[in-house]
């Protein structure tokens, strides 16, 4: 007779996409796991890497696949820990970024089940410096706000103006879909002449990265994919990407606002 | 006679401290070092990890040791590739946030010598979440600036007063020795029974946290070490600290301001 093993949960942090990318720690624990619950971010490739002995399940909110409420999303890695044991809910990034971490460990808990989280790097993050964008530069930006552009209604968040009115380096999530509101609106704020980015599909094979300023960004929408998922970067340390002076914008110019 | 190796630069990311958050990339690349040159937030438990024959140098600017400018080091960085080949050069955290990474590149490369980054888990995100305190959570805070409280002169940057007015998560930098001011600043737009923490030792054995509010975090001052880094959170996600309804604040009354 099988010993009936222990229900816990661990959510694991994947990292920003390479399958190379997450912690030793996070692979260690991967490889503990009596079943795997991964998210629509974890790239073939680490799932690849992964032990094949035990279940691999999809559980996530988009990729085209049946998609699952945050509600289910909880009773499914309750549900499994019972029946398996060790349950690990790989995400991409990092669980405490946009994770809905709280909710999870909330919910498994009032079952008596213990979590464990195990950090990632977050995308938000890797995604910018891994094109050669730096986070803060010194002289440059001290500081970087990383942020979703609108609220739940749709309607811009009053945070939006302040970082805006700020010298931080702005990264917006979940924006690719109202780009030009949101370039218009910070154009209120910052100069036409401030360098920006939109990286899509970022630390994968097939990324790409456009770079512009809050001027001429309108000019390259049509290479943008409206419905896959996107970073924006806005800020002096877009600059810094390679392919940002041969657009022909002087770093000279945007000294003054 | 020994083949002359080629001389290249890796700037890779060590994560907020314990030795298993580094990536598995990261690990790979220091397999392949020559010489490691790392900073003084390196734990000497990733130390005791790496090779033993090849040599690994403190290069870095606090801890006590010598200390070296950004000059020193980019010229020592760029003399070791030039004399051993590949150099690691190991910094906690990740390179390109507050790292000063695009001075180490921009160097290197005007020698020719080709520089590679591998990410890290930012130690500004990861120290926090690891006391359970999440970067953002649903309903609460949809977004988390990280910053350094203080210019080049010491004065308050504009963007601290942007940052409080609104309702990210603030996560301050190398503000423990202005945390008084920092308070006094941020309650003038935040109110009194705002959560915030003081983490110092993050990821490590003796690590502390002290969970409070704009209004008592004063009590606190006492159990706090100026003379250490630390790591100051601000904002309602703080709540979600096991420790935070200890204090008796009721999460109920602060959701007027």
């Amino acid at each position: 007779m099988e010993v009936e093993k222990e229900a816990k949960i661990s959510l694991v942090g994947a990292g920003p996409g390479a399958k190379d990318l997450i912690t030793l720690r996070g692979m260690k624990v991967l490889q503990s796991a009596d079943v795997i619950l991964h998210d629509a971010l974890i790239s073939n490739d680490l799932l690849q890497e992964l032990r094949s002995d035990i279940p691999k399940i999809y559980i996530g909110k988009r990729c085209g696949k049946h998609s699952h409420t945050q509600e289910e999303i909880n009773e499914l890695m309750v549900a499994y820990a019972l029946q398996y044991g060790h349950v690990v809910r790989l995400k991409g990034g990092d669980p405490f970024v946009f994770g809905r971490a709280n909710e999870e460990i909330a919910y498994a808990e009032a079952f008596g089940i213990s979590v464990h989280v195990v950090p990632g790097i977050s995308s938000s993050l890797a995604v910018p410096t891994g094109q050669g964008i730096p986070m803060t530069k010194r002289g440059v930006s001290s500081s970087f706000w990383v942020m979703t552009a609108t609220m739940k209604d749709g309607s811009f968040s009053q945070d939006l103006e302040y970082a805006s009115r700020s010298s931080t380096t702005m990264v917006v999530l979940m924006g690719i879909r109202k780009l030009v509101q949101i370039v218009d609106e910070v154009n209120q704020y910052r100069g036409s002449l401030t360098p920006m980015a939109v990286i899509q599909n970022g630390t994968l094979g097939n990324e790409q990265c456009i770079v512009a300023t809050l001027g001429t960004i309108k000019d390259y929408v049509g290479r943008i994919s409206i419905d896959m998922p996107g970073i924006i970067v806005i800020g002096d340390v877009v600059a810094e990407h390679p392919a940002f002076f041969e657009e022909e914008v002087q770093r000279v110019l945007y000294s003054g606002y």
